[in-house]
């Protein structure tokens, strides 16, 4: 009997344990890696295995001499290299997934194949009121001046055409477009644009930065199954090159609902940081103060972005000096010191982080100053963001690091543009041309990003050129301005800590370690010790997000995310 | 030590079976009530004890008769009424929040009362740019006229004034508002609205309908956390009266991100149906179909919000024939048949639900045909709602059933509009006035509201109308057109099950049954017995909703609703 009453016992006590401690149990151990990741400090730490539980959190890292716990699941990493799922810290989400919706002119190599081009998408999409398309660059194409109106009447003389230039600081109408949108000789340049004109002050074409609202509001708007349609691509395109986790740079109101909606739905995965498309955007979506953190860590509104200039390929970056190669022009600010400091606190009063786009050396001047202003105000764990820092004049270097300021960049950015900024700035301002050595020397963190879909978002590519500065073609030999570069170590922090930093988001992502999130990419290729060449055709094995495998290589799903 | 192993096994056995079943173990009984509730089919449902879980649900509800089950709670009902809790089927829940926050003014008695009130309350908040306030009527005040720009300036001449009408449908501005606005002899009558004309064709004061966006959109509009305190108002007024649930009328986009705010941070707990204020917020909001129910069953955009016609006050709703008391004038449609049509396609084609705000009779008979031609084309469940249905031609009635279009009426409107009504219509018209017995009898499902903040939100003042169809004043006797008073019943189905069908939510509440959320109220008075001057005194002891207690009588709380 007591034997009995003994073993019917201990069975009941297994079965309750079980049922108490089964989730517990359910864990799963990705073993067999070359694990590496950043610690808190900064420091690599590498490990062989790691587990993490049913919550999508980190429980442990192993090294290879620790004994492993059981666990439920089981994945072999097979050897391959395992990092924490990588952040590009300044993207355009919905403008990514629509450039896979709408032409892509950006591998065009002449004028008449981008019109060959237009006209055959044209063809195929007889339904289209407007032809809408991106990616053209007059500089790829060898032209030496803007293309006109006329270029592409000629191939769709009857529908509206809009094209947005690569860096998305010009766009290119057909004359039905400057038709629809009442733009004539008779228009004025908007504060903070230009028409480009032809003979008579007759519109030629492109409408370079603030002008170019003259004809998108013209644009019908994409209908809300395209936006989660093309926010369901975007987040596709990420994961495949293993990207987890983005700041959303300037997002509307429309954009966070596509967001939400997503959200509600089970189909956020990727964590996205939002900036509002300025202040009332900012105001309307999070109110009187950044949002939570929502759908387990996916979304949050930290802040709002602002313009302060518009970009050196189309000679709106503000700078210190003419051009080089228009000595007319110094570019302008799409705001002055006032409304700078005005929206700035705006922000700041209520706890918003501030990321601000400045490009040229007189913005990222004016900048630096207004956060030295703004910081006598508006005190504590601020992180004010600088957004592209292109261009800085080499006496304001140090102050990124001496005024706390977060240096976000591309580091792709250097490698597309680099004749071209050659070509605007001369020889001279070089120095403090995408110096993220220098910013990072005088103690600023480094964020980088991809500013996709102006760039591919390719967080190895960018890995390779902020190592070695040069282009897939390994030129120029040795590196641009080499003295630049920074270690593969620093890379990888720009693309993992240091956006996580720039985000608010170290205690969450960023790192592997206990209690943050399993967002991880097995790849076939070390960050740590791969040549440019290399790291630049890095193959993505897996993505995960939160504990769950959302990208398998060969395995793509081309189905709606969702439930 | 086979018993001292025996004993520790059973301790441990206790234990691990606490920790395993202690979630199915934390259920709340509700004792010693007078419970009341429809069920699935609409026949009441008495109990005298009820059940529910951590998860904020019904288990079970109990006869005096039925052997009760352990829980771990108790709350002993002292023999009180319970019913569910209350819906209003049609309200605006951030402006009766603000309608806390601004000058009310719908007591004032007379002209000059009104005058003191405002001068007081300009005095009072010297630092607000504009004074706004609500609630006045020409009527209560026996003017015979409406007021005029002078006889604000008379007491506020320096600072913008806009004060808006009772029933909402007009606006009175004083002459700095009219400036400020741009409002002057040569402004024209906007398409839908009215600006009363004083000598030589100048602005008199007020604004009706459509005319008073010509000086709100020059209203500063309220910071965020005026608005996240405006909706905490509104739902601590809501829970006073046992209002657990409402459909809000005209959802915008800053309200939508009120409602998400405050389900992000564990503030939303009354159950909102939302239908967006028109098309574009419609589509920002909720995208390709109706939202999910968010929050707990606490959130969902429905569908969407649509104005036929204007009030029967301001002569803005839209008879066959003309006002009694201004022959001249049939009232106008806020939208010709083209354009009703078109948007009820555009919502129905992406299965949104659509109210329709009809308050004569033509603008009745007009959305009815319009639902005749749709269903055709959207069948299913659609359950079209007309909002208000106040003046409906006799021989449009039984439509309402034969097309199962649901009738959202506010019965406290009969109370408060009868006199008026009488001269608006003059006596050959009031058999189709707030016809609810009618309307219902030809089989159309009935949901009650308040309109508020146009009225209080009081569902026992609405169900002692709907009963007795007399005043707070018991006038006139035996009720104001007496053939349309229904059951207490009925009145009661009103505000709990077709207030629940009427917005999709039948599944999840608005009746107490095992499996939808426990949302309860404890009353003072049975409403299947009391009368209708014993209703209209009831008090509300404690509201629940999801199993929370989120009002106790004598016991509110005022600092803001938290996690």
């Amino acid at each position: 009997m007591t034997f009995r009453f003994g073993r019917t016992t201990a069975a009941a006590i297994a079965t309750l344990a079980m049922l108490a401690a089964a989730p517990l149990r359910a864990d799963t151990l990705v073993e067999n890696v070359n694990g590496i990741t950043l610690d808190e400090k900064g420091a690599v730490r590498t490990f062989s295995a790691m587990l993490f539980g049913t919550d999508g959190k980190v429980r442990a890292l192993y090294q290879r001499k620790d004994k492993r716990p059981k666990a439920q699941y089981q994945v072999d990493g097979k050897g391959r290299t395992l990092i924490p799922g990588l952040i590009d810290a300044h993207l355009h989400m919905m403008r990514l997934g629509f450039s896979t919706l709408t032409l892509d002119l950006s591998d065009t190599r002449t004028l008449a194949e981008a019109q060959a081009r237009i006209a055959a998408y044209a063809a195929a999409h007889p339904d289209r009121p407007w032809i809408v398309g991106r990616g053209w660059n007059q500089e790829t194409w060898g032209l030496g001046r803007f293309p006109t109106a006329a270029e592409l009447d000629a191939v769709v003389p009857g529908r509206p055409v809009w094209l947005v230039r690569a860096d998305e600081h010009a766009g290119w109408a057909n004359s039905a477009a400057l038709a629809a949108a009442g733009i004539n000789a008779a228009t004025k340049d908007p504060v903070g644009g230009r028409i480009e004109r032809g003979p008579g002050g007759r519109p030629a074409g492109v409408l370079v930065d603030g002008a170019s609202e003259l004809v998108e509001k013209f644009v019908p708007p994409p209908r809300p199954v395209d936006r989660d349609l093309a926010f369901d691509k975007a987040q596709r395109i990420l994961w495949a090159r293993g990207v987890t986790a983005a700041a959303d740079m300037g997002t509307s109101l429309d954009d966070w609902q596509t967001f939400r909606r997503a959200g509600d739905l089970g189909r956020l995965r990727t964590r996205i940081m939002s900036y509002a498309l300025g202040i009332d955007a900012m105001l309307s979506i999070a109110g009187p103060e950044p949002t939570p953190w929502l759908y387990d860590d996916r979304l949050r509104m930290n802040g709002v972005k602002l313009y302060l200039d518009g970009a050196l390929g189309s000679r709106g970056a503000w700078l210190k000096a003419p051009y080089a190669d228009s000595p007319g022009s110094r570019g302008y600010p799409l705001l002055n010191t006032t409304q700078l400091g005005n929206l700035m606190s705006r922000a700041a009063m209520d706890g918003f982080q501030i990321a601000v786009h400045a490009i040229g050396d007189q913005a990222n001047g004016t900048l630096l100053d207004a956060v030295d202003d703004l910081q006598e105000t508006y005190k504590g764990d601020r992180r004010w963001r600088v957004e592209h820092a292109q261009i800085v004049d080499p006496a304001d270097i140090a102050r990124f690091g001496r005024l706390r300021v977060i240096a976000s960049m591309q580091p792709i950015h250097q490698v597309s543009d680099r004749t071209m900024a050659e070509t605007r700035l001369g020889p001279a301002r070089l120095g403090g041309a995408y110096a993220w050595r220098s910013i990072a020397a005088g103690g600023a963190v480094l964020a980088f990003g991809s500013d996709a879909p102006v760039e591919a978002p390719d967080p190895f590519a960018g890995m390779a050129a902020a190592i070695g500065r040069e282009g897939p073609d390994g030129q120029p030999a040795g590196g641009w301005q080499p003295q630049e570069k920074i270690s593969r170590e620093a890379a990888l922090a720009g693309y993992t800590t240091g956006a996580a930093y720039a985000g608010f988001a170290e205690q969450r992502f960023g790192r592997l370690a206990p209690g943050l999130w399993a967002d991880f990419v097995i790849i076939d290729t070390d960050p740590l010790v791969a040549a440019p060449a290399a790291l630049r055709q890095t193959h993505v094995i897996e993505t995960w997000i939160g504990g769950q495998k959302v990208f398998e290589a060969g395995r793509e799903r081309d189905k709606p995310i969702g439930r």
